[in-house]
């Protein structure tokens, strides 16, 4: 008989939808095909999966995946499954992850050549989307620093749309000990701000991008602390060539970051 | 006394939150101190200014130019201000503006050397944020076309935070007639896609960004038509260089337009 939302193992599943939880169990969930496929894809990250029947037998290369690492696969009935997901065709998966985020010792001492910390970035879905692009340009770590949103938040997770498992993940309380690493593991910081002083277009005609670089990027409502935009190497500002006074969060990223991939080729 | 709820002007211009509404009469709502300040600076373009007491007198200066062009200046009560906005802190304005596109000929006649076109974007948080990032990477003109969302739709007009204002917003019913007018104007025409086979980098390096270009971006679900797709002059693709599988909308959009914005400097 499927599991239902009474089940215990569901029920406890279920508690991974609140922060706190997650952290006290170092656990998080993770829902639809393409996620559970990427979770599956890292050792020993998978701590089980549910699925209703049909989803099991329509992503049955996913349920044998598991099956052959010794993860147990769950049938649960449509109403567990709609419990544990969050959004609302989540095509019948969710499997319960291990956190994966390493020390930011880790993640530097593999050398990474384009890093993105996240400074302060609260809202899940713009820290989905920044990891997401980072991943897509190359970066080999993503940092959440200081006050930034729980790298398993729900929502963080789906807007990763699977990059969450592809990249190293720190999560460091001290932006400036983030800085202070970066640095000292030979990569130039770079701060983005809409009143920085360098061009970023400049930056890359003087061949300044090429380097292994930490970009630092702040939350859309509050940017940067004025302590880390000091911290950094360089203050650097999309150019602005229209009428807009600003870019959002996930393009500015996006431009800076695939700045430096191109430069960095 | 301010205007409340059930005052006539009041339920009137609440009614443009709908879409058929706007269509009827040709006027939409933009909301916050930014956007008003934005559509008050483009001439005939607010018909009425809608303000709490409190928020008429902070942004007196918004006030003092609706009144200097003969836009009437009508004092709300907060529960009517509530109604008329859709967002929980709206800062207390709100305007009534006329719609602002321009038919597809007028935008071209003009010469733009930089072109968005939203292919049957439905998500009027994705619209919204691409067609600021086109204004701030220089487009002149942004086209909503075929089933593209209502780029007077609420959260359209607050995603562009005041780009709708500044850039030449076209609807055009059909997306073919786009591709055939836009190269007819001499632009070059490149469809975004993540299965082009012609790389954006490489586009940069051989110097093909620097003519006058139309992008054409597709729907996240669902991409562009393949009928676009062909039509286009070329189809390109941002380099995947990490294990993302693709980059969203908003961020893909900006990494091409930053491009082209870059290689016409």
């Amino acid at each position: 008989m499927p599991f239902t939302p009474r089940t215990p193992r569901v029920v406890a599943a279920r508690r991974l939808q609140r922060r706190r939880e997650r952290e006290a169990t170092g656990r998080f969930l993770a829902e639809g095909p393409q996620a559970v496929r990427e979770a599956l894809a890292r050792p020993r990250t998978v701590v089980e999966l549910f699925g209703t029947p049909d989803a099991l037998d329509r992503y049955a290369d996913l349920a044998a995946r598991a099956a052959g690492t010794d993860v147990p696969v769950t049938e649960v009935t449509d109403e567990a499954l709609a419990a544990l997901a969050e959004t609302v065709a989540p095509q019948g998966l969710v499997a319960v992850c291990r956190h994966l985020d390493v020390p930011l010792a880790t993640a530097l001492a593999r050398a990474p050549r384009l890093v993105a910390v996240l400074a302060g970035i609260r809202d899940p879905g713009n820290a989905g989307t920044v990891l997401r692009t980072a991943d897509a340009a190359g970066a080999a770590a993503v940092v959440f620093a200081g006050d930034a949103v729980d790298p398993y938040n729900g929502k963080c997770v789906r807007s990763s749309a699977g990059s969450l498992f592809h990249v190293d993940v720190v999560r460091e309380r001290d932006p400036a000990a983030v800085v202070a690493a970066a640095r000292s593991a030979g990569l130039a910081v770079l701060a983005a701000t809409g009143y920085g002083e360098e061009d970023l277009d400049e930056l890359a005609d003087a061949g300044r991008l090429a380097a292994p670089t930490a970009w630092l990027f702040g939350s859309e409502a509050h940017g940067l602390s004025e302590e880390l935009v000091e911290a950094a190497d360089a203050r650097v500002r999309v150019p602005l060539h229209g009428r807009a006074e600003s870019l959002n969060l996930a393009a500015a990223a996006a431009v800076c970051l695939y700045a430096s991939a191109r430069a960095q080729r």
